[in-house]
């Protein structure tokens, strides 16, 4: 998704560095202690949120945990950010910044759950590497993640979900829960999912949602 | 699948101990040597054949392989004989019989490719251990396949293979393929495909194919 220039969101981005940080210097340690009330929460992370729907539910569901949008698009993290102040959602930081320099923005062992939302699916063998489930990207989930914790990752596009079962697969990580029919699951299962924009836009045109849970410890 | 029961198809197999071994003693070795042409080819195994479209097609398509059709009921082991015998495929052999009992039919580390095609879903959660790709089958597959063998799985169930996707991951095989929706890959793929009679069925409706291909060691 490249969503089109929105100088209203540059300019918000701009104006709350208390709230976004922008393409941090990977020399240096982002100091969340100071960005959050209370560091000691449980950490949630969700990488390419796009216009925010799915982090800014989960963070207003749940003040006791704390929550990282990651997105490249400045665009993109104003449309989050206005959402974040409007709601005023103390437990969520945005960083725009590109996701492959994961480990260089979280200490290891220091993130709860890792969310993998729609991500481009990058269908030619050429851009493999820029699948954010090709194993170097694998490889920071599993540093940055606790001993405890797991990934969760969502979309509607069957090659990269293909690829993805085999990649996590391979790469040692151990599946907790698969669907391939996620929005055809027991209502247990359904009543605690939180729906993405990109997933309302699919599923509401038939085209089944595929969901993974992995942990990599 | 239940057939409906056919008086021919189980005369037919009565009539052909040399093609068709019925509840072979558990405590006896199969002696599979006298039965097939030559057998230290590469040997391919087909757990609940059905009617036995997919078996009989390979076994016609390559004669430098073996294959064996494992098949519950005596009707359908009927109906693959049939065809056995029409189209003179004196590499296949027919084993009526639970496959359960697997590591007894085959020695350690004789089995090239273990098939499981569109295999009874058995949906409710009391009814897993009966699922072919439960534990206690899968440490079966593990023992009776060469190291370098594999397992070939399909099915339209997305139950069925979500429930399989995280049992086989869990128990330590590696994936090798995986497709969501093996109708649509690339032609490469697709022309290697041979369909089964539920295959052709559910794929007509429009269903999407999973399938899988894993390594035990
Ligand atoms: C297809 S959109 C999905 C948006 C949202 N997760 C959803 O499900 O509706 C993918 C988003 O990921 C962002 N993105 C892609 N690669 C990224 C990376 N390496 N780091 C951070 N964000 C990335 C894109 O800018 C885009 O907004
Ligand atoms: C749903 S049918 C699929 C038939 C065929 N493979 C196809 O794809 O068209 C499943 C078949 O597996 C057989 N079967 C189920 N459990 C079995 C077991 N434990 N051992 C041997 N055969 C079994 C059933 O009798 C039935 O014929």
């Amino acid at each position: 998704m490249r969503l089109r220039n929105k100088p209203w969101a540059v300019k918000l981005v701009n104006d709350h560095p208390e709230a976004v940080i922008q393409d941090p210097d990977p020399a240096k340690k982002i100091n969340w202690e100071e960005r959050v009330a209370d560091f000691s929460r449980p950490l949630e992370v969700e990488i390419g949120s796009g216009k925010g729907q799915f982090i800014t539910t989960l963070a207003k569901r749940h003040p006791e945990r704390n929550y990282v949008a990651i997105e490249l698009q400045t665009t993109a993290a104003g449309i989050i950010l206005r959402t974040k102040l409007e709601e005023e959602l103390d437990n969520l930081q945005i960083l725009r910044a590109d996701a492959i320099n994961l480990a260089d923005f979280f200490d290891a062992d220091s993130i709860d759950i890792l969310y993998l939302n729609f991500s481009d699916p990058w269908p030619k063998t050429r851009h493999e590497k820029r699948r954010l489930t090709y194993k170097s990207f694998l490889k920071n989930y599993q540093t940055t993640l606790k001993p405890e914790g797991h990934l969760e990752f969502k979309t509607d596009n069957s090659g990269l979900f293909s690829y993805s079962l085999v990649s996590i697969n391979n790469f040692g990580a151990k599946f907790d829960f698969v669907s391939v029919d996620l929005h055809h699951e027991d209502e247990e299962i359904l009543k605690n999912n939180v729906e993405t924009e990109y997933e309302h836009k699919f599923a509401s045109k038939g085209n089944p949602i595929y969901c993974l849970h992995a942990r990599f410890n």
